[in-house]
């Protein structure tokens, strides 16, 4: 028998405890032991609920019990996680986690505790809920120079986009809906800022190239100037916007964002809807393999860190090695990076047109039915610095939108 | 430095050559060693390819050379690669095998003796080509009841069914097309009539349920039923038609089965068109979560066998446990699963119209424009034994196509 400990009672770390209930004779199969939830850390009380008898508020007595060899971390935040974490590693106990926020801000340090302790550090759940993607990154896409990795991160937003693209209605009208819903936070801006998305692709970023990204150097765009008139165009052209994550190694360079994109029905990832996400990684031998599901929930969240718990009592004395390293990646700016761009911009395409041209060259114009006063085009594929320097000639921009 | 052989200089066998010498630095690094193919074995000459210095045509060369620790079979077929993967790993050599044929007949023996060696025998590029899908089933989806596993499993099949559904063409025309362009053999049968993807979804389920599956006893309909008449129905109800392998765990029985599958655009499967395959694994907790990639070819499939060389070296001398028991699981006989089905009857909707319904009830009637002297409708979820009862009191159906 393994006696683990769950630090938080909240929605993934009930949800871990309902996993281990519902599905326990699977998993202890598949572990290869019995596994026993020895105890559960939360401050508050949960009176009625069968947790209580194995309920405590002292993390010293999971820390200091010798006989906790496997913790999951899913309180969230980045402390008092990471001082939990850290002594339990070096107390010699794995640790698997949901915590994005810990393992992209600590992620490298952590991973040489757990080495040198001959432990295990996981945390298949940070990114992408319960698809499985950390392990496949380590462990499966080994033989590849990865040329890029894309990912729709963030079930919120894009919960939020696919409403926009598929019902018309505007950012606040369906942010709204999707707060009473639950979908959305009542503070949204860690969803609609593009922050966790950025945590996300930090991490999935510094385990595919072996170095680290610090998630602070990443630029980050949210969706809150996405409106309901640029998703008239995108269907009018047959397109959809996404929030993408992305890494890029191209030409020597690595270029690391999170933006919202414009892209058409043949992208791999356009059919993603909803709370969904999925991670397009695209290798020079391998191509594109993409993995898709539920990319947050408690049970899908909850199922991640239980599958990391497996592996961790699978390999309780044997550290899995993990390829990222404290070094910093040098990522270039992303003013280099190339692509085309979708444009708004103020008055009439007639009047306006020579105007373009001269700025931009011979472009593609676009009108909608029902949206006066303005209208559309599409640049070739330009640097984002070159796309600045044009469109500095041009009054009356509205928005411009990365495309792919 | 590792040495490693590779059995068969074939499309895969060169493949895996290439990929360790295009992507040699990467490789070396993920696997924390230098690995050198120091033998490829083949009966045939290659004037002038780089591999004549290290050809050979004997077998005994590789398996009596002790400096050999790592064996990549990609010759295909049963025999002689039983005989030769057999005996490597009684010789304490792990094996890394992109042959479905091989692991669908004889896995759980040759897993048992890899394990009792303290060896690896690894399969990913035996299902799904490049896509990861035997590792993320062996070692993360772990926390699971997998009420199902549904694979578009053979490029082929998909390629033509593709085809069919956007052009319009029948089957014969798109066959022909298929095999001019090398994506079809000159033989079509082990894909056309669902043999490859057979053994493919028999391997999947064994992996999902610890206990072997037997090919043979999988029930197994291929494609070339299938017509451009079934697709002008298809697009009428916005739908398409797949061949999906599957294997479902409900109400505790197994059904495992080979059959063309009428999908909805709702369907996580439907956008996966031409030579992509693609995976979907449905969890009691995670949900769908599903694995997309190229699933045959030259590089995505070597990408895969390299990834298990790397594994196999990154744990030359730890057995990862498989569960894959030779214990057979007992499936049970598909005519009491239970789904809808798509069936096309001749004749004219009004005159038999009350006939139809004393069979099958209240169903809703299909009729297509130019499609003339028939009509379709779709029965409500029954049983296959229930079909075939109700199916018999009719005479003149052209077809019936099951549903999801």
């Amino acid at each position: 028998m393994i006696n683990i400990a769950v630090l938080g009672y909240g929605t993934v770390g009930s949800g871990v405890v309902e996993v281990i209930r519902t599905n326990g004779q699977i998993i202890d199969k598949n572990a290869g032991q019995n596994i026993n939830v020895k105890y559960v850390l939360d401050l508050r009380e949960f009176p009625g609920d069968p947790v209580m008898d194995i309920l405590v508020h002292d993390y010293d007595v999971i820390l200091n019990d010798p006989e906790v060899e496997v913790i999951a971390e899913v309180m969230g935040g980045v402390e008092p996680a990471y001082t939990f974490v850290k002594s339990a590693l070096e107390k010699g106990k794995s640790v698997c986690t949901s915590n994005k926020e810990l393992v992209a801000k600590h992620g490298p340090e952590l991973l040489r505790i757990a080495a040198a302790h001959n432990r295990n550090f996981m945390f298949e759940a940070s990114v992408g809920g319960g698809i499985p993607i950390i392990r496949p990154l380590n462990n499966a896409i080994t033989a590849d120079k990865i040329n890029s990795i894309t990912g729709i991160l963030n079930g919120t937003t894009n919960y939020i986009l696919t409403k926009m693209c598929k019902e018309g209605l505007d950012f606040d009208a369906v942010l709204k809906e999707a707060q009473e819903l639950g979908y959305a936070e009542r503070n949204p801006s860690a969803d609609v800022d593009g922050f966790d998305a950025c945590r996300k692709i930090a991490i999935l970023c510094s385990l595919a190239y072996g170095k680290n990204v610090n998630y602070e150097n990443i630029y980050t765009e949210g969706i809150t100037k996405i409106t309901d008139i640029d998703f008239k165009y995108a269907n009018k052209l047959g397109r959809s916007v996404k929030l993408f994550g992305k890494a890029e190694h191209t030409e020597g360079q690595f270029y690391v964002f999170v933006t919202p994109v414009m892209i058409d029905d043949t992208h791999p990832l356009f059919s993603v809807n909803g709370v969904f996400n999925a991670i397009l990684v695209n290798g020079n031998v391998l191509g594109d393999v993409m993995f898709y599901g539920s990319g947050a929930g408690k049970l899908p969240t909850a199922s991640a860190v239980v599958s990391d718990i497996v592996d961790a009592v699978r390999n309780l004395n044997h550290n899995i090695p993990v390829e990222w390293s404290a070094e910093e990646l040098e990522l270039s700016d992303i003013r280099s990076s190339k692509k085309r761009f979708f444009v708004r911009l103020s008055g009439d395409t007639q009047a306006r047109a020579e105007e373009v041209k001269a700025a931009f060259g011979d472009v593609e114009f676009i009108s909608v039915e029902g949206v006066e006063n303005e209208f559309a085009f599409i640049t070739d594929i330009i640097s984002e610095a070159d796309y600045e320097e044009k469109a500095s000639k041009l009054n009356g921009i509205i928005t411009r939108i990365r495309m792919e």
